[in-house]
């Protein structure tokens, strides 16, 4: 018998995905191709043990790892990333390495309250500072404009080009305008066969105006854009109608690239792998075109009538999607290949949409404040208040901006993934089965809730903060983080569980929330001490982000997240990136004013600011080692 | 024994060139495809029977044509268009069909006094209108910029991009200014490899300024450019330094879309067959790669550092380089589909230089009105002059432009391409051995002076002036170009010429001459009458194109051709076309007021002049009807 070359594997999420794959092939790869997500932080080094898969059937080669215990090893669990495959083999994702709920339905959205991530939400909270109604005017990426040509005749004999542009001009002023080879290749023929009744398509491209596409009889009806927040860990997107500004659809998805880490500085080591930067930007660009079809599938809309593509994500995200090498990210002095990027073919990045529409993607302010921040603060109208205004946005990063409309100061802290589920024992991500809220009434009577009351699977960031507030000031740990007694909390047994051990918060795992919530604290208090001030001078607070849209805001001051300040200061804002790419999509004066926000932000570097880390330190206590700066909890 | 399905066809010319074709091909398609210019004006139809061709060996079917003598037919010959390949053929290439100097040296160039196609050509005519020299001020299509970047640090964290838009921006004044996906792409890497010195190609594209790539170390001064006339039967390139605007060389070579059709008619009827537009297209391309390779090969250039082509054709030669499909051209009301072309990648049009390398066309009047004419006002300074003045441009259409720096009106006639030596019995271009010079002192007298003094193998534009001046004024034909007796004359006899047959003009010939001349007397003549004006009106006239290099004017005045006015007030410019289209290359100053001309001139179609057909049957004598207009003849 020759040897085969070839195996299946088949993952279990419980229901089978089968792929074909070389012998000697990792199992994390082979999911990752098989479309199958499972947990990894580390990028598939060996190192996070998120990566675990259980084998059931069939010969394997795997490396021994201290992140499986002896009982896990007898049940057949092994890294997936540390396995190779030497025959057919039949592999189990258990549901805490499962990243199973790869779109966030409707129905889970209105659940999981991310209220700003879907088109209403922001609506509801106009009056705290979010967009107006027609603050900007509306001149979309891209517009369509039916034309009525007189046709050539002996006495007007002008080309069929300058017919088209001389038209255009009757009714917009446009000084520059530009035109493809392709589309005056096409012109002659369609002109004439349209009986000189034609629907142009005009996209802003980087201070000029392009005759886009020339398309027979009116069509200037099907003019559809979409508006993208792109994060380390969620991918939104939302259908608008250009024409008319209604937001027609929003779908969220996880971002494929998890598998190959879980903060931006994995994915951009793993950029710099063979091979990386490709898989990457695959990737992203999959889900973005995974969430565009399903947007047009729903609505029934031609993808060639998807015109405009409008990108906000933070820097490396941006650099991801165009697939621009990121590595100089990472490296001091820290820099990025472009902050501002010109208007470019969604089809050169891989989107798929008409093939000729247009990509633009929200500046950036700096290597760690990406377009996402600019957006959020056009969303927020920080840039446009009077009052002094701070916005956190928390994510795998948390960025903060401070400012009005006078001036704007920001800067980034590197929270971990912690608040996101990534980096601690039982942690996931928002999902169903997650615990969401926590109430501890004396230890062992734990009320927890989970999202789509799913039997609990683990905890997710809004679960972990209360159950930070409630472990202290129940006083179960101290304020150094420590438990009273013994080295873990039970929240919920394996018995009520729907996995195999009890879900557990650590002491290893609140030292990580800790460092996380003290990080975004510090960054914050920092950015108020180089402008003299202090958190008190604080009129507005905006919170932002998938995180934000779950927090108990008397629990973060508890715990230290956020400052002690009077509640009515504080609004969710939700996913401002998403909010903000939609205006920038819809009006180009939108889009000058996020030039101008961009622009006009001052980065603070946090690394080489020598007051970060005194005031970091200082806030690895619950709530903070100086307790005056507290007073609604001491 | 298996009937085979390709043959060889070998062509002598008389060296053999070898081709594998399918059987049944026939032997026109495939003497293009083995790269042999056989002479053809009808585009394959077997109606012009310029294409005869000897079949010395092997099965061919072919069909009776009226254009081959019974004596021919016994020698072999038959119309290679009419005539497929059934085995191994041989077939010899009679020197009356061949198109054997495909390339013009530069030997042969001095010979034939081509004066403004080269270089050195213009200066010699400064004082008689031609560019003076820095007119206008130098800044070329393509420049370079040599860039000392500061490298960034903790305090500078501008993004690469920006950093290189902040460097130009110390020097250059550019509001607009774009970069492409690739160049982003490879940015980050290139700036650090090159320790942050780069020299950037900036490209002049439609109103902005195009960062067209970015090189490592200091490449400033390569930077080359392409200045090209395309002509329908002659195609001229010049290689010019951009940096120092050195003109470095210049090559000629004869359009190889002559294969499918001797003027722009004939072409564009062939364009609309299958696959036609995709073949003339090709040529002219080949023509374009074979001119800059030979330029760059002979002065050591590298492609790559050929940085932009600025191309000057009429109408429909400028459509076919870029692919456009021109037939609307020849419906009325005879509309192209562009004029004015947008700059676009050399590459796009398949132009072989720098792939990121620009492509700019002269704009052009209207149909019969293009670029190359545009590009001759420019170079002739017609539209800055303060005296009257016109100018002709002698090609396969003759076109005529009347101003000064006011206004300016102009048309084309259809000339035919008799006075290439085209649709006449013993026609040939004016290559070596061809007559261009004839005098006849008595009959059976006659003194012909042949290009490169070789034996005479026909006759080219200038010969046939000659002989049509020398005839009429012996009393050999009347003022009606009828022969006094015979039917045609014999200018040099078999026994002394390259071919075996008398090189003679028939009356026929003289009829087409006639046709040609009247037509564009006819077309001057109505174009002063549209604005009362006559031609003792005119101050200075210029005769262009490499028909008007030859042109001995007081036989072309003879003949009607010209205007009977004093000789001093015309001067030869030579090839105009190219001229202008390396000055708008090379200035940016050049190419607005070249798109000023364009706007400015006024059209007029003679198709709908009623006077014009009047006119044209005046001028269809020797010199004309009306003997007043002519006073030196009289």
């Amino acid at each position: 018998m020759t040897e085969k070359d070839t195996y299946t594997v088949t993952f279990f999420q419980p229901h089978p995905v089968k792929i074909e794959v070389h012998k000697g092939r990792d199992l994390l790869s082979a999911a990752v191709a098989a479309g199958v997500y499972i947990n990894s932080s580390c990028g598939g080094d060996g190192v996070c043990g998120r990566c675990k898969v259980i084998i059931k059937k069939g010969e394997i080669r795997t490396e021994p790892s201290g992140r499986i215990s002896m009982q896990e090893r007898e049940k057949g669990y092994v890294l997936a990333c540390q396995t190779t495959v030497h025959s057919d083999v039949k592999v189990e994702v258990p549901a805490e390495s499962r990243l199973d709920l790869d779109k966030i339905s409707e129905q889970d959205a209105k659940l999981l309250r991310l209220k700003g991530m879907y088109s209403q939400a922001v609506d509801v909270d106009k009056g705290k500072g979010v967009i107006e109604e027609d603050l900007f005017t509306h001149s979309p990426l891209a517009t369509k404009l039916y034309l009525k040509l007189t046709p050539p005749s002996l006495t007007d004999t002008v080309s069929d080009l300058e017919r088209l542009y001389r038209e255009i001009r009757k009714t917009r002023d446009i000084p520059i305008m530009q035109t493809g080879l392709t589309n005056i290749k096409r012109l002659g023929r369609l002109l004439r066969e349209s009986d000189w009744e034609v629907t142009v398509l005009l996209g802003k491209r980087n201070g000029t105006v392009e005759i886009v596409s020339v398309e027979p009889g009116d069509t200037s009806e099907k003019n559809y854009g979409i508006a993208l927040d792109i994060g380390t860990t969620t991918v939104s997107g939302q259908l608008v109608n250009l024409n008319t500004k209604e937001v027609l659809g929003t779908k969220a998805t996880h971002n494929k690239q998890v598998s190959f880490g879980s903060d931006v500085i994995t994915r951009i080591v793993y950029a710099t792998e063979s091979g990386g930067l490709e898989k990457l930007h695959h990737a992203i660009i999959d889900n973005i075109n995974a969430i565009i079809q399903e947007l047009v599938k729903e609505h029934n809309i031609d993808l060639s009538d998807i015109n405009g593509v409008m990108c906000a994500g933070n820097t490396t995200m941006a650099h991801l999607v165009l697939r621009v090498d990121p590595k100089f990210i990472r490296r001091e002095p820290y820099v990025s290949t472009a902050n501002f990027v010109p208007v470019i073919r969604a089809q050169e990045a891989g989107i798929k949409v008409n093939p000729r529409g247009l990509l633009s993607c929200v500046p950036g302010v700096s290597t760690y404040v990406g377009g996402d921040i600019t957006a959020g603060v056009l969303a927020c109208g920080l840039n446009r208040a009077d009052k002094l205004t701070m916005l956190i946005d928390v994510g795998t990063n948390g960025e903060i901006v401070l400012g009005n409309r006078e001036w704007m100061v920001s800067c980034a802290a590197s929270a971990g993934p912690a608040f996101e589920g990534s980096g601690v024992k039982c942690g996931m991500r928002a999902t169903a089965g997650a615990i969401q809220r926590v109430e501890i009434s004396k230890p062992g009577k734990v009320k927890v809730t989970t999202i789509g009351k799913a039997k609990p699977r683990g905890i997710c960031g809004s679960g972990y903060i209360d159950c930070l507030a409630e472990l202290f000031s129940k006083g179960i740990i101290g304020r150094n983080g420590k438990f009273v007694k013994g080295k873990e909390f039970v929240l919920v047994p394996e018995k009520r569980a729907d996995v195999d051990y009890d879900i557990v918060i650590t002491e290893a795992d609140i030292e990580n929330l800790k460092r996380s919530k003290g990080a975004i604290y510090a960054a914050a208090a920092i950015l108020l001490k180089k402008l003299n001030l202090e958190f008190k001078d604080i009129e507005q607070f905006y919170i932002a982000g998938g995180f934000g849209t779950y927090l108990d805001i008397d629990k973060a001051v508890t715990i230290g997240l956020l400052p002690d300040l009077e509640r009515k200061k504080f609004s969710f804002i939700g996913n401002s990136s998403l909010v903000g790419s939609r205006e920038i999509l819809l009006s180009y004066e939108a889009k000058v004013e996020a030039e101008k926000i961009a622009r006009k932000m001052t980065y603070i570097e946090l690394s080489v600011e020598p007051a970060y880390m005194d005031e970091y330190v200082s806030a690895l206590f619950f709530p903070h080692t100086d307790l005056n700066r507290f007073p609604s909890i001491r």
